[in-house]
């Protein structure tokens, strides 16, 4: 079943590989069927280079799996979540990519310092957490998703699709599996850019509002003008 | 038209692929006519393994479509109104090349801390901008182009082929397009130097005037010991 | 003799080569059959590319050479001292990998400022000596694994399987030369996050207990989530 | 004439491009025949994937071209400087390799912070100039050699085989060509390292004197441990 997400999942999952985003079995991501409320996601701990589509696993909303004989993500409670949450996203990310993940270790969020950013991030990309003790003894992964949410109360998770998990490490999502993998990649450059900006200026400012809105709805929305005719402005 | 022109565009932009400049579909290079007064450009948000001269866009000085069924680069106006400017210009590049794009990030010229910097950029890589709000929600490429060629009132565009526009990324250019990537390519090695610069001294000094003139000079102008016989100093 | 471990010992030391974790012929693993009290070692400084399993060194657990025509690893004192502490480790793997060797000649242990960290290093890792002079004048290598033991005296070397030799550069062990190697790869990368975590926040704070203990025992132990049914939560 | 030198000075050029030390044409390799008294070094401006050992050139010890039709690199009469004051080294490399560069541009030498160092520059790699305005505006290559062997009048050259030139970048050398080459690779190993090592801690000292004689001694001079038998501790 749902054998053309398995696929896409799948490619999704070798695009971070291919990006130089993980490392070993680090990693994973998943797409959504909303026809069918299922979730097809990478199997737990297998090596990237003999991963088939038949591995990925397909799980429902609460996580439960429905197909497959592998165990999912351990991040599986955390991705269905997501999808509860945001149901414009079609597929969630979550890497452990240097430059972002440090980002998160940091406890800090990205400030938008330019237009890299401001093309894909509408405002700096938030910190979620850090959560309790609590939450970290309970349902982890649950408490995870939970926590994202929370940050996202007063936030479009369509207009900043991405967050650091503070302490842990960032997820992305965007409308397809293949998107959200996307979205990572880039988080991972601007997060690059960002260090270094802070190198050369301890004291560097985010961009102005207006550069914001000028190079988010460029590419984005009814007036984009980014890509090519009928396109949305971005590769996915 | 203008099929060698196509090609060397089409070639500039591969090679800021093979450097590592760009992720993505990010970065645009362009090359002039002179004699037609044609600007051949990359077409906008098309993946460049894929791309073919045929993709390549004509466009006027006044950045309207003159050939070819693509839309061209987001940049275009910017792109032409460098032309305009800077009369002995053959090629325009833009990137959100890593470390160059940190420095324009920062706000922050990057002084000459060596020859690496010497031997192409007679003194610092100056800063365009900031924009105004008005600037930004107007014209806003044309105004990016407006910013830069207000920042070279006094700065010689061919003695330094370079700017960081503030808050977003830098442009190079040279006597043609293929000149103006590798110009980026260096810009970015500047660039990454400059911030490990910072990081073992952080009060680092740029080198003496004398120093600048030397190695620029060893490389540019009549005087030029560098390379072989008949050459001006540069692979391009 | 012991064939199948010289095959694993050299494939663990190709592993550091393909992960970029040496230069030339830095960098050393070596594995132990307990059963035999013999150690499987490379030998000193013979090149990556031309390297076979008869050139793997088998010494006995003083560092006297058992079989093999060529001279072991200069540290081989270091790696038997180790299988001699630790009964429980199978290999053991020198390197002077950039970023981890950076935070050895720091002199400052790697905080565990998040969970990639926390998911194979339980607790900071650590920092053994400065030596003495004394110490370094005498039977260095082997001083240097007693400053190793001198420091695990209150850990448990199961759950931190790494060390920073102060002013050196890092050892990791593990089950294997397999885990050993796999363990200094996840070193390297830990390192260079936490690097670039303290650029951007020179302030940042260690995870909680509760989140250290939460991944490591994610992934280790009777408890264990990750990875698939059976298996132990690492690839190794 | 000298065919093997000329073909050992390509290697040498060749390994400075495979291990990602040189930008398009930058960086330069020599070696010298003590018998003859005659030096091979690369041409100036010629891209490395066409480079034959015929397009490498012969000069005298003053520089002048003796053999081969194409100009020497701009750098040779730095080249034969070294080669008339330090009589034992057989090569000569200069390159623009990032971080090594990036510690020339700081103005600061080198401290030996770790062993990495300490195996191949016995001390810290010394600084020299910056030069004065004359001594630019005059025989700029020649006063560059002029700078380093005063730098030198207390050192040994065969013991610290490198220098960053002040505002410049490195030269190494060594007993050939090849293994200047080797000495450029480790020197840009022990700048990243450097730079990373001020980054987790702005306070780091150097090693002992204890140490600095322990790593030395243990790779060179009659006391070597490290390598084969007969062998003199490193692969060059």
């Amino acid at each position: 079943m749902l054998e053309r997400l398995k696929e896409e999942v799948l490619e999704a999952n070798l695009e971070l590989v291919r990006r130089g985003l993980v490392l070993y079995t680090f990693g994973n991501a998943s797409g959504i069927s909303r026809q069918d409320n299922l979730v097809a996601i990478k199997p737990s701990g297998v090596p990237y280079d003999t991963m088939k589509p038949a591995d990925i696993v397909i799980v429902d909303l609460e996580g439960k799996v429905v197909e497959g004989s592998l165990r999912p993500s351990s991040d599986v409670a955390t991705h269905v979540l997501l999808y509860q949450a945001f149901p414009k996203i079609g597929g969630v990310v979550h890497t452990h990519s240097r430059a972002a993940t440090s980002w998160a270790q940091s406890g800090r969020e990205i400030p938008c310092f330019g237009t890299t950013h401001a093309d894909y991030f509408y405002g700096p990309v938030p910190v979620a957490g850090p959560l309790s003790d609590e939450e970290i003894q309970g349902a982890y992964e649950h408490n995870t998703g939970l926590a994202i949410i929370r940050r996202f109360e007063t936030l479009d998770p369509m207009a900043v699709p991405a967050v650091l998990v503070c302490g842990h490490a960032p997820f992305t999502w965007g409308k397809s599996a293949a998107n959200a993998a996307y979205n990572a990649v880039v988080l991972e450059e601007v997060a690059e850019m960002a260090t270094r900006t802070l190198i050369a200026n301890p004291h560097a400012k985010p961009v102005a509002q207006a550069m914001l809105d000028k190079h988010y709805f460029r590419k984005h929305g009814a007036g984009a003008t980014y890509g090519q005719a009928g396109g949305k402005g971005d590769s996915c």
